[in-house]
């Protein structure tokens, strides 16, 4: 049984320091995107049950976190309410219910927790953070390429330093299948196995081929043209008699085009053994790596009929999610330069506490980060303790003496150097000195 | 049955211009908390029941969002956890949990949702954001003083306009029914059925108090005392035969000290008939009222005993909450400016895309709020309406005259005039104008 002083399995307290780091991050990455012109939506931490309930399959809907029905009904031990568990099915709720009010297309960030009750595990939480950025209602390339750069930005912006796009299409796998005259039922299947083949090795996924029905040839000719280092020159030539992959190819081409620029040179690759387990995707594809880190730190593409599948119209969307807990696990660590004290405020006698509390007022008005003393001791050692364990660059004395001469003593608590200030000049004395 | 489009009764999707309007709010608040040396806490969105369970009485209690066990624990119909009802619990989890980590004093600002089971009316929703400032572990007025001062320059910060603190104490209060002489165990519905003052008209409480056991008498003196418009000299003279009530006059006469002077003139009002209904306040209490608004838009208090019945350790506290939700549905409207594009970037034909999702992105990066038409148009009239429909102030047109010419063509949406501007110079030239 856990103490009753912790948080929930799976949930986390952020203290000071992680809090402004974690806030400094979404705020990096709001200006990002917002200079792309996306807007922010927020959308309430609960659903309806019956909005969210289906649209994650059976894995998925396990770990929704349910809410009980309230007052007479709470006996029956039914829910009628659950926790967000995405950002993409309010997205697609919201599309659906505001219509012409939203801009079109609709291009919307959303940066927030969401909660799934995973077995908690190292970097695995039941709360966590998602940023969602999408494209709703344009089928224009552009969209796509607006959605990678924007991403490659607020990936810099956040200080990640090396990353990459790995890129591919779902009509040029589609195209690929036919090439490799995979038949059309075991499609899905095929491309759920080959999703494997960053983690599992080449001949256990074409053993897993195999007993999904392809022929013991077709499943290890299929790996191995998607692992070799010409993997891409194999795939241009595979694809030439299909429709579909030629189709895909243009849309890669034509991506690579749009965002190599903008996203940097090097960092868009196509990647043909790319295919991302789930399967609403309908066009371009990509996920981004970054050396050191397992798994990706953020994914997206082109999903042409999910806003309709989730209960909103039909209409065409590209976007991307950053997985914001790895990406802030890898950020270094910034210091926490903003929780110092510029100026501690020691108090020596209750007489002066009004001027002094005054004074601290002031100086926070002109900007400082100013704390007062709040504790039981009139002694200057203890204060100056205090003032030491917050952190604070100058300490202020007020003593019988100063105030006589009407000084306050600045002292500076790196160096110990103490100086007399008058009363009437000290904050801007300070301003000019922080 | 409400429309699956709409979000869960009592919730609230926010659109671009609200989510825009409420960050800053919150962040012009987070500000003047920092400034104050608080330091800020998250903790999750849900608690353990047990955490929450009897804290807030037996009608709060029936306002709690309960939250279904999982798993096979489903089918039992029982919760475990519980979305957060305010920020004071999670509080004193942290103080009991963290200990010795924390700063001594603790000071802590916590802004975010909070989830109430209430029956949703006029501004009264199910989750609505709270800000809470608190310090634990100072026994000193020095302590209540900066929460004022704190609140007070954070409505500043949001342009509230006019407000003032009405001012009381317990102490004086408990000395008051001592010198009325109400029995003891009468005290507390006495204190209840006062709080009612600023609702109902004088006669219905004095008539309240006699239900509850005073004399007629005793019942009409005490609400004509309260509400004279001497009340303060009157309390002074009736407290002047009680140690308590003594005390009491003493902590509201330092505070007025400690706080008047960082508060502003005429903006800390003493109010005997103040109340606050919670009964877990043991000091200074105070409430702000603005003139055009119904109750209170901050409240908050010394609450010596609160951290320990929660559940940690024995520490003195003192701490205030803003009624966000109220303050925002004051604030003027801000207008939206921070959602207008800067530059809206049209796209006359295919080849001309890639440089101009390159040059856009180029502009982003100077700081630029720049949008791409990403519809399927290629008329030139109907992204200038696009651009239009985006607020945009700039637009810039790249068709065969002007690719030729190795030129854009920048318009002012506003005046409609044009100019020419060779390619080279563009993001200097849109850098400089916006």
């Amino acid at each position: 049984m856990p103490s009753p002083v912790e948080p929930p399995s799976g949930t986390r307290d952020f203290l000071a320091g992680e809090v402004r780091r974690r806030e400094a991050a979404f705020a990096r990455i709001r200006e990002v995107f917002e200079r792309y012109g996306f807007d922010p939506l927020q959308t309430p931490a609960f659903e309806r049950l019956d909005v969210l309930a289906g649209k994650y399959g059976d894995e998925g809907d396990k770990l929704i976190f349910k809410i009980l029905r309230r007052g007479e009904w709470e006996a029956t031990g039914e829910a009628d309410l659950a926790l967000r568990y995405d950002m993409t099915v309010p997205l697609a709720r919201v599309v659906a219910g505001y219509g012409s009010q939203l801009p079109t297309p609709y291009k919307r960030y959303a940066i927030g927790p969401v909660w799934r009750a995973d077995r908690p595990g190292k970097g695995r939480f039941r709360e966590f953070a998602q940023c969602d950025v999408d494209v709703v209602g344009s089928s224009s390339p552009v969209a796509d390429a607006e959605v990678v750069a924007a991403v490659a930005d607020a990936l810099d912006a956040v200080g990640l330093g090396e990353f990459r796009f790995l890129v591919n299409s779902r009509n040029a796998l589609a195209g690929l299948l036919e090439s490799y005259e995979v038949p059309a039922p075991l499609g899905g299947g095929v491309l759920i196995t080959l999703d494997k083949l960053d983690k599992l090795p080449p001949d256990q996924v074409a053993a897993e081929l195999e007993e999904r029905g392809l022929s013991p040839d077709t499943a290890k000719v299929l790996v191995a043209d998607l692992i070799a280092d010409d993997a891409v020159e194999r795939m241009r030539s595979m694809l030439a008699g299909s429709e579909r992959g030629q189709e895909g190819l243009a849309e890669i081409d034509r991506f690579l085009e749009l965002a190599g620029d903008p996203v940097g040179p090097g960092r868009l690759v196509f990647t043909p053994r790319l295919v991302r387990g789930l399967d609403y995707y309908t066009g371009i594809i990509w996920e981004v790596e970054s050396p050191g880190m397992p798994g990706s730190i953020a994914s997206g593409g082109r999903y042409d009929n999910l806003v309709a599948a989730l209960g909103g119209p039909d209409v065409p969307a590209t976007g991307g999610s950053l997985g914001l807990e790895r990406i802030l696990a890898a950020l270094p660590d910034g210091g926490d330069e903003e929780g110092r004290l510029d100026v501690a405020v020691t108090i020596m006698d209750e007489e002066s506490a009004p001027e002094l509390t005054g004074l601290a007022v002031q100086l926070r008005r002109a900007g400082l980060r100013t704390g007062v003393y709040l504790g039981s001791s009139g002694k200057l050692g203890r204060q100056l303790k205090w003032a030491a364990d917050q952190r604070a660059r100058l300490a202020l004395i007020y003593g019988p003496e100063e105030r006589a001469a009407r000084e306050i003593t600045v002292r500076d608590m790196d160096s110990g150097a103490q100086s007399r200030v008058p009363v009437a000049d000290i904050a801007e004395h300070l301003t000019q000195r922080a």
